[in-house]
């Protein structure tokens, strides 16, 4: 009997297969435990290996094989790019920052190991993530590999991930006063969030050597998938299941923060989610279903429970 | 009146020179405080700016100068490793590290700021630095670039300086245990200091294009100077003056930690560092005088009073 296969049973092997590859990978380049560098490593190793969805290396792998690149190139460059995302969380979830205590599922880096480590384990990854990139074995071409440096660190520094989480924090701080309307809570969101998946789809194009005037409609759709990750997380944090997102929810609200639902109500947002989806759908028209894993993606991201 | 000037007076025109580079390069280079960014700018200006002897910088700018690099370029490398250097000084004081409260005779970002945006500024430092060796301006060859970031972040991450700090947490914790002998000091340091002041020379001579086998003399050169820079700063940290110095001192004997005094002795200790001086300045015997800046660095780096 022949089962068709829809798109969203296609991003479910892509989805594993990509999950594999990165704890594979992240196992193979991440420091062995030994002697003194135990406990640096063995912290690295627990916030890195075995959690997460992966979400930026599967857009980044997508967009780099649906333009011919091999798959080992792209899990390397999804390696440096989720090293970046773990070690935001990390640093995200210290006492100083969100104060969280459950991530994926298992206790936060800090409250399983210490801050300091938890504070080092930090730096020590987005230290490996330029490492990676800036091995050969990332790509032969040093231009490929240097313009992966510069986009990863253009999107996650003071001009970006970072802004967005300082932008994030005075939101707190600001809430009263009525500033955050939403021209600023999407703009905090497209540097805390969007900038590292905008990133994801950009790596994936150098990768495959497009060039710059050749990526507009992949940046198009990596803009409207960002804007709808956010929104679809404020809906997790304010409707999703707390077992399941393996972290604690409603931590928004609780804080009385601004976000989409707050400010658009969660209909509308849901709305506006699914509208961003069709948007980003649209900037693929000119693939057929070898582009079905992004199309499935841009779906998966408002549909996903955790 | 003709002065003959001499090697220190060489170093302390140098020394100003970078000095002065450095600050301005950042000043250029990092964002500029407006609106929402207002705070992480601030943050990471007043970390970076104004302070520090620029040690890994005029490293650099000395050695790629020598073998005819540009000034310009070599202040713009020389930014990035100083920008790395000033990230793990952020994240060192923090309370839940080192927990200091004076830097550079001013209050440390922690205590200026917040805790949340001391670890976010120094996560924007470490971001800046391959921002900035990524970026055209630094050098047009890709080739160079992307070996400037392969070195940096090879000695920096969890084989290199981010491992030196958590065994330095680890000497802490262990001191009663008697594990802390010389070979483990050394190495210690080696990962802690040594391997950024190295990562300079080396950064320097990839500007200049030396090939890697024309290298061996300034690695030798850099390796007796990290280890000398370890000695003469345990040598500070036990007899030197806390207003000189911008920071507390006698803070390594009040926890009881190891150090190249408490293990060898203040004379011994002080004839290691002047022979480590003899040997690296031996390792520059090809050159003649225009590589006296380097000659009178590695005096520098045992004499100093800060």
């Amino acid at each position: 009997m022949n089962v068709v296969t829809g798109p969203e049973t296609l991003l479910a092997g892509d989805m594993a297969r990509i999950q594999r590859a990165i704890d594979t990978s992240f196992d193979a380049l991440l420091p062995e435990a030994g002697d003194s560098r135990v406990r640096l490593a063995e912290a690295m190793r627990y916030a890195a290996i075995g959690g997460g969805k992966r979400l930026r290396p599967l857009l980044l792998s997508a967009t780099a094989t649906l333009h011919g690149v091999g798959f080992e190139s792209a899990v390397r460059a999804g390696t440096a790019i989720e090293a970046v995302h773990v070690y935001s969380l990390i640093h995200d979830d210290l006492p100083c920052m969100d104060d969280d205590a459950m991530r994926h599922g298992k206790p936060t880096l800090h409250r399983a190991f210490d801050e300091a480590t938890a504070v080092l384990a930090g730096d020590a990854l987005q230290t490996f993530a330029f490492e990676v990139l800036a091995d050969p074995a990332t790509s032969s071409d040093p231009f490929v590999r240097i313009e992966l440096v510069r986009t990863l660190a253009g999107a996650t520094g003071a001009s970006g991930m970072v802004l967005g989480q300082m932008m994030d924090i005075a939101a707190e701080a600001a809430q009263e006063s009525g500033q955050f309307d939403l021209p600023t809570v999407t703009r905090l969101q497209q540097f805390k969030t969007g900038a590292l998946l905008e990133a994801a789809v950009e790596m994936g194009a150098i990768l495959a050597h497009l060039p710059p005037e050749g990526r507009t409609h992949l940046r198009g759709y990596a803009r409207a998938i960002g804007l709808a990750f956010q929104i679809a997380d404020d809906l997790l944090d304010a409707e999703g299941d707390e077992a399941a997102a393996g972290k604690a929810l409603r931590k928004d609200a609780e804080a009385g923060k601004q976000t989409f639902v707050s400010l658009l109500g969660a209909e509308r947002a849901r709305a506006q989610a699914a509208m961003l989806v069709d948007q980003a759908v649209l900037h693929l028209e000119r693939y057929g279903p070898e582009a079905d894993t992004l199309r499935a993606l841009a779906r998966f991201i408002v549909e996903r429970k955790h």
